[in-house]
């Protein structure tokens, strides 16, 4: 892909966080349930939050970002949101609008300004994407090029063969960087990729479209009351679904957006949690329109 | 991949056969028309028969077996078949079985007897295998490693643009060859890779599941013939479909079978052949119950 610049580059880069969800939507069954099983297996660790909160994930993005912009990007310095607040309600809900659920890092470049964008987040994707398909331990990595157009690579991430495989495969490679007496440029022998010289961009500006679940008070005027919180900072609402939830005396309020950017969002969002009805911080998910 | 063995590697590696596949697929248009819009386009060369014949994808099957088995394999020692005689009758057929029909590559070998088999022909494969959804010009490849499990690989293969980045990609790779002064060889750097110790399975001895569609005479008895002969080759059938063909007084006979070898199958394939009712040659096309 030497001839090519990189606009976008997403996937799924996390075995273990894409087994989990894969079995949430297969077997209905809440997070906390599949996590226990995903650590009896051996594909998740003692300690999970590497993988779930999607920070493995980051930090794979920010191998990608280097090895395609030649920038290095801190996990600090993207949006970075795990999957511990997914339900198997918000699959049903997503199936209903016509997307799965994955934990995808998205690179974007925009040639035109030179600004980069890193984010690791759930993304709701449109179900004949056919990264919206790739289950259970599998990843997947879509990267477009200027001039090959969309390549897309899938295999096992997760699981102690395919990681072994990956390790050993490591392992060649160093070999065969020592025996040429090239050094240590383990990730691009040859020094930095070329293209450095881009920024990152504010993440306030991110433009998107948004899919919000929130839990409030079964009663009238509570729909009025968010779109009116919706309408004050200017985000379209392209749908509504609304379901009774676990709690007593509590319903369960979908929203998806139109296109509009982070800092709108993310207003709105606090804006909403001080709303009385409001029963806790709504659940954010993205919508990723990527067309293939 | 470089700790792994391949028992098994397939996949469209021809954008312009998946082109006119797909267009014949989607538009129920016939091979003739869509080949002659794939030249107008610049998929397919003024001379079309080193890819629709299957001897393009043959090619680049020797080069894959070679590097996962260091052999070469010549195409003269593969079955090599080409997607001319498709109509879009047989997608109606195959699709209303659940499959779909690709041109496809499939390199497999047996550890335990050390034989490999190449062969290049239209499959049926599965609606549920991601690679029978890989559409247009995009090629495929399912790489199946016995550590690493089963990785695929996805892009575009035609088009002057996808050409051009993959021609500029080996240049540069040459020219970082010549530049480290390790010589020509592009494909293996190294050497030939190891595992060359096998060799050649006899293609009577593959075994597979078919499907078979002939031009008939319509009249009573001829599926008990032709039932007979599958019988007396000890070939199982799996389905059968019979709808009226264009010629008129004729019907088309399309037959599934269960698993059997290439002996068996070929020997009934001249049986039919020799049979009164049977007005053309039987097309011949393979099932590929690959799994994923």
């Amino acid at each position: 892909l030497v001839a090519n610049r990189f606009p976008r580059i997403y996937g799924i880069l996390n075995g273990t966080c894409n087994y989990i969800l894969t079995q949430m939507e297969e077997l209905d069954a809440p997070y906390a349930e599949v996590l226990a099983e995903a650590k009896r297996l051996g594909y998740a660790e003692a300690d999970e939050s590497l993988d779930v909160d999607g920070w493995d994930t980051a930090h794979k993005a920010s191998v990608l970002a280097w090895l395609a912009h030649g920038v290095w990007v801190r996990p600090d310095q993207m949006i970075v949101e795990g999957i511990g607040r997914i339900t198997p309600a918000d699959f049903v809900n997503a199936a209903s609008l016509g997307f799965g659920i994955k934990l995808l890092a998205v690179i974007t470049r925009d040639f035109e300004t030179n600004e980069i964008v890193v984010r690791v987040h759930p993304t709701l994707l449109p179900e004949n994407n056919v990264i919206a398909r790739v289950s259970g331990v599998f990843n997947a990595i879509s990267v477009t090029g200027d001039v090959v157009g969309t390549t897309l690579y899938i295999g096992r991430g997760a699981g102690q063969d395919a990681t072994a495989s990956a390790v050993i495969s490591d392992i060649a490679d160093a070999a065969a960087l020592l025996r040429r007496g090239t050094g240590a440029h383990f990730i691009g022998e040859e020094g930095p990729p070329p293209g450095g010289n881009c920024r990152m961009a504010p993440a306030q500006r991110i433009r998107g479209r948004y899919y919000v679940r929130m839990t409030v008070t079964d009663r009238p005027g509570v729909l009025a009351r968010v779109a009116a919180v919706m309408a004050r900072h200017r985000m379209s609402i392209a749908s509504v679904i609304q379901t009774p939830a676990a709690q007593s005396g509590a319903a369960s309020l979908v929203l998806t957006t139109h296109e509009s950017d982070e800092r709108s969002m993310q207003a709105a969002l606090r804006s909403m949690v001080a709303l009385e009805s409001v029963r806790e911080a709504p659940l954010l998910l993205r919508i990723g329109d990527f067309g293939d």
